[in-house]
């Protein structure tokens, strides 16, 4: 029950990190909406290890293919499965986390649930997983294409370690996020958050930060009280991504330091429609959209895998000591961005159909 | 769909502040369960209006008759009903908002998706939707009373405004927090706290905060990978509280600060059990509990309702001033405590249940 | 998880019959929805005893309340909670039940699941459970109602012990039905229908029958492949109705005699639209409604309490007699015949729903 | 929403009959249960198409591919995701398919509900849809063999057309059903099966017929009330697959004929047990199941697809007329069998996970 997301836009992903593939199965997409594989394949390409020389070196290709639900480009409204091989990539450089606890992953916690795990890669609790996520969210994204085609969802990295980009989110820029290997709003500080990035890579480390997520021109009206607010669907969607610590909205965890007059976002009437002055609301009230734009930031650890030896216990209750091997990310937030982006449409999508039963 | 919580331990909420009252249907609570009247009541008296005179002195009662599911102080695995009248308060202090939009309140939102809405008192949007929550978590920790009864779910209102409480979770005592009416782990600061929410009171103005919750003696294996992890089933649960802005987890949004090798828990063995040396992670890793503490924090906005003059619109699309009237908390955190914790309850009930089924 | 039915149009039910009372908290209802007490009172009073010579002579007024979810008569988009509260019926009548388990009655069942029961009046698995399906259908049929105004749904009792009623689902008018007490389509074969229920509640029997239910004027397309076909949401509706033993749909169980040649519906165009020359499919191909006649039939057992003695064993594990006492129904079909029109709405109202998503 | 099936141990399915392939995935499968490929692809040998010269003799391998969950022949507790690539069929058998309806097909009311459909080879409503449920099927079997050793299920071909056999639900052995094409439970009574098929084939016509299945050593107390009583999920399940037009448990359809005195089921002591003298109830008393036999009949239509010319319309709203091309069943019943055998295992795992939480 626990590989499923979305109440009518629906999706169950699958897949180990060094099993046969990843993939997901989207029950609840809407009849006639365009899907191709290439714009599934371009989303999953911005995810992709080995984009940059800030990310995994690892060689993933992670070609998708359709395996149901579209026809002549169009979806039939049957569920659309969509599908990852692995590459083989069971290597010895994997053999020593069979029995030993790698310090912050999932790797004991999975054994004391289950009494047992895919060991190799993280298995289940590896990154690979979000290639589901992805894809599933490039087929949520020609759903709001076709339904709010101007509404727009941009993630940026905001924060490195202790560098920051202060560029605020009505000014972010989706070009200029992409236009650099850091996916920063601001390339001057994406250089700066580069080469610590580079410096944390170089010394076994690494580097933890915030991903910042704006929705613009959201429809008004979207989420559902009570336990389905807007706010703590995205939520939900933002902590279950792997290393995400922290989620705020609007003033977030800044909320504290206003007055309740000095927070309060006034209403008033531009070009004929009800808008607020301020946004400290961060798009939504009472759970539900008001058609400000919906701020979001999640907090993200540092990569627990360090190259770096470390304090740890085995399966038999042994303190070792364990050295990172093989290759990965120093810093997960590049890749992260298009994550957060999935996620985001994935919610959107799910209460625009919901959306469409809450009046006679 | 959307007044649903839990998969296996699962909510229904229903009511508005000015209808006939407001309950909760749990379903999938097991046989068996020491349920009492006086046990629920005693919750519903920690979130009761006019517990002090820094909440709102509006005097409601709200008593909770069970209807349904308990049979000689038991429950029958049969769906739990549980009810609260309300008193009629409907009154000319409402009458205003009924055509008037509250800035940062729900009304302007309901009306957008609804079309239509229970103006008096805030409606469905109203906290006293909130007693559903917390009868339920009543129950829910009559379940874990039974099934795991050492442990402990404490929360406690760390900050109002810009008075902090820097007692450590691990410290925290519920006689202390239960002994002072802010619910500060800190008598002193509680008094502080006191101190500023009565002055804002006075100049009509409100105060928000952080309420902090550590979850203690946790079983080990508690959350559903991937899209019910522990962290984002509680970061739902909480940012599904009326005025929560924010939500984070053991390092949460000061995770950014630390480098990998700062933030990694190291595993050690201690009395036998896998344990960490310390604990950034909170209390959960890879979405499923490690079995250390589990700690969290939720950033609250000061309350909306403002006795001061505010600009904002009407139903009419006329841009008008609207001065609150009525008794209204100058700050929510204080009866929040319980409902966080009732929320906490939910979640943990609901996890404990479906990980009965997670092994052969 | 068991008290839950539908998707979108969600409803929970809840009570027992010697408990405080019984009712339902519907989950998904549009805004805007005429909702009057006076109307779900109506269905009710369809199920109530004591309306004829031929159902259990105890008085019940079970007098409904909304409690939320509606305003000025109509629906507020949030949830409906319904009640009835039961009188206090709890008797020496039944305090063999306490220990006894009557033939073919859920006691042994509860307890063998549950390790205990409501045993009074037979607690959760009593009809009376079924006052909140029907209070929860008049709702669904309050939005049938306003969507599809010319769908008609209309069941009766088409069977009772060896007494069958000819009329065909096509001829089968309402005012008929409800012209008589036991439900039947033919006035001339209720009258025999009433003497044989007569003659067995004489002899301390109980007879069973069949109830049919026809669906008139249907949209064309409602049902979701695969697991959710129409018939399917349908089979499953009515199987959890007390006492039913079969469900089928068209050509049903005389399906088998046909060949495909004479089995198959051919499709023709009638005043425009599509259409099928007879309708052996029941209205439902490939689980989609095709917009003829959705046609069922439920076959209902005779009821199990009986003023006979009987053979049967205690909860100490003894065989022993039992002879029933109280006042019950010697055929339940007659009140049957709302509980079916209530979950048939149920059912098309989620579906309804359902379908506003299904495509763009 | 509607390609899912179960609450804890829950399946998607997947896939068009001519697209890459179809597929499940199943989600909430417990950790530790034997899944081989080799056990699986059993399952879906006994559903293949030219297996026999009584069912369709297109060659498919339906070859199944483990993808995810499993890890040395035992489950992860992670999704399992299973799949079987399509071969290539769409031919020009199917041409006259895209544009006219087959009459009692699915093809118009596709078209109708989602504006499209996959018309080659029925798509989404093929009978190869079947093989996600059987191959789900197989690893649920393992779950209950591993949880319950002892517990039975069989599925036999009881009636084809108007040939019935007679041996009763407790009688039927499974290598004798297994031992002939037809699937039933005789023999003898096989052979005249047989040649009424082969009959109906020759003359381009189709059978249809009954399925009977009977669950043996279920446990006591599985099904939960009030919506998802056993009986109710069971004809869910059954309702469900392609063909079926009714469903029936225990006295069934057969239960009218009764008086209530001669239905009853009395409880007796046998080996230290509560059992039943007789069984009308079919195992199942107030939705749950009482440890006696759970027999159950479904009825089946006679395969839709004919080698005769039938009257029809097409997607122009033209009047036609169609005759059947390509290589089909004429009756689906022997075919049927494991998909129904599939389903009971199916609906049985879903609720022994649920009762492990029904008491504390």
């Amino acid at each position: 029950m626990s590989s499923n997301f979305g109440h009518i836009f629906r999706i169950s992903t699958w897949g180990e990190s060094h099993g046969a593939g990843v993939g997901v199965v989207i029950d609840g997409c809407p009849a006639g909406v365009p899907v191709s594989r290439e714009a599934i394949q371009a989303e999953l390409d911005r995810r992709r290890p080995g984009q940059s020389d800030i990310v995994t070196p690892r060689s993933e290709e992670d070609r998708v293919e359709i395996l149901s639900g579209v026809l002549d480009g169009l979806s039939l409204g049957t569920p659309i499965a969509l599908s990852v091989r692995n590459k083989d990539h069971r290597s010895s450089a994997y053999d020593e986390m069979q029995h030993t606890y790698r310090p912050s992953h999932a790797d004991y916690c999975y054994d004391a649930k289950y009494g047992r795990r895919a060991w190799a890669g993280g298995g289940r609790a590896s990154a690979r997983e979000t290639i589901g996520r992805v894809a599933a969210g490039a087929v949520a994204g020609a759903v709001l294409s076709a339904l709010c085609p101007e509404l727009e969802i941009i993630a940026w990295v905001q924060r490195v370690h202790r560098i920051s980009c202060g560029v605020a989110p009505a000014d972010v820029k989706r070009d200029v996020v992409e236009g650099n290997i850091v996916r920063c709003a601001d390339p001057a500080v994406a250089e700066r958050m580069a080469a610590a990035i580079r410096e944390a890579r170089a010394a076994g480390d690494s580097l933890g930060g915030i991903v910042a997520c704006t929705i613009r021109r959201c429809p008004v009206g979207l989420g559902d009280p009570v336990f389905d607010k807007l706010e703590a669907t995205l939520a939900h969607a933002m902590m279950s991504i792997p290393a995400c610590k922290g989620f705020d909205l609007g003033s977030g965890f800044d909320a504290p330091d206003y007055r309740g007059s000095e927070h309060n976002d006034p209403y008033c009437i531009k070009d004929g429609r009800v808008r607020t002055l301020t946004n400290r609301s961060g798009g939504v009230q009472g759970g539900i959209s008001n058609g400000e734009d919906i701020n979001m930031r999640l907090a993200f650890k540092p990569t627990a895998t360090l190259m770096i030896e470390q304090r740890t216990v085995n399966d038999r209750g042994e303190e070792v000591t364990l050295r990172g091997k093989g290759r990965h990310d120093p810093c997960v937030l590049p890749r992260a961005v298009p994550v957060v982006e999935a996620m985001a449409r994935l919610v959107l999508c799910d209460h625009l159909l919901r959306q469409r039963c809450c009046r006679l």
